[in-house]
């Protein structure tokens, strides 16, 4: 560069600035639940109520992370960490830029979860244990998974013959079937607002 | 979930509506340059400014994504493409949810540098060079890294022993040894209002 009169001093815009001008404490909703049990379609609500109320989040989901971040992972379980390490990273980047940012993933493990939370700092990271029992799910079926699982198409299928690590202290426990989806997102925005996450 | 009496409407917040949000038309800045050039520099630099009109952006660089999402990769050639795939889907990330996103990486190949510019939508990625002439960024030397490459310390070392392609037809052509980094960092936001990505 030129030589300048006055020395220029780098200026790092920080997370606290960004979230000041959002007018929002930013943090990861990390949803988790069988699969079937809208994760994403609760997800989505709590976004556009965010939305509504002029708050700034974003949702990362198998829609637009599954074929493109993380499109050339497998199902392997070195993949499936891998899976949730990028996820969390990606994760933290968009807390970092000041935004409510969600996670919507089966995220079947404990452990899995644990090391996405450990990546965040305290207080931003909120697993939203989205409950709907296996016989609902497999009932909905959306897109025919379970019933592929049944008949031994698909291998390694949660709540069929691979574990679901049952949130043990979620932040926010959501039982799906005593509530409309509206009903839903609402528990978790209120959840947001009570936490002084938004106004 | 219970049954409703209405139908939900599953309700995707779109890129537009985050982008109206914002008062912004969302996009990538994708600093290229050698290393020492300032493209981190500039783009902090632009980051403020855009931080003052009210504007909502971020900026991936070394600092936020070497040690994390790409802290697996090395300096292999597959690595590299690798690395340069994931920031592009990550920016991707960003624009999608309504912000200026810039990225601030070396990414010597021209390659490359159509790879990322390809992911994104028309009109959504703009090449910005941060053109810096080797000897002055070699004088400067911030982190004396042209030393060890010149004592053959470091191998494939760009610039050095390490092909730059110099971009052909950038969207933004910044000449930093005519300038300040005030007015270079002045050059892209006005390039961002000529534009009509900001106001």
């Amino acid at each position: 560069m030129k030589t300048e009169n006055t020395v220029w001093h780098e200026q790092n815009i920080t997370k606290e600035q960004r979230s000041a001008q959002k007018n929002q404490k930013p943090c990861l909703l990390w949803y988790t639940g069988l699969s079937g049990s809208g994760k994403s379609t609760v997800a989505n609500a709590v976004d556009a109520l965010l939305f509504e109320r002029g708050c700034h989040s974003y949702l990362l989901d198998g829609d637009n992370v599954r074929h493109g971040l993380n499109g050339d992972l497998g199902f392997s379980d070195e993949d499936r960490i891998e899976n949730i390490r990028r996820i969390s990273q990606v994760a933290k980047l968009f807390v970092d830029s000041g935004l409510i940012v969600s996670t919507a993933f089966i995220s079947p493990f404990a452990t899995d979860r644990a090391m996405a939370s450990e990546m965040l700092e305290q207080g931003e990271f909120m697993e939203v244990y989205i409950d709907t029992p296996i016989s609902v799910c497999e009932q909905r079926d959306p897109k025919g998974l379970y019933k592929k699982a049944r008949a031994g198409e698909i291998k390694d299928f949660t709540g069929i013959d691979s574990t679901y690590d049952v949130p043990t202290s979620p932040a926010i426990h959501v039982k799906t079937d005593e509530k409309s989806i509206k009903e839903c997102a609402e528990q978790i925005v209120q959840h947001l607002i009570d936490n002084q996450f938004i106004q």
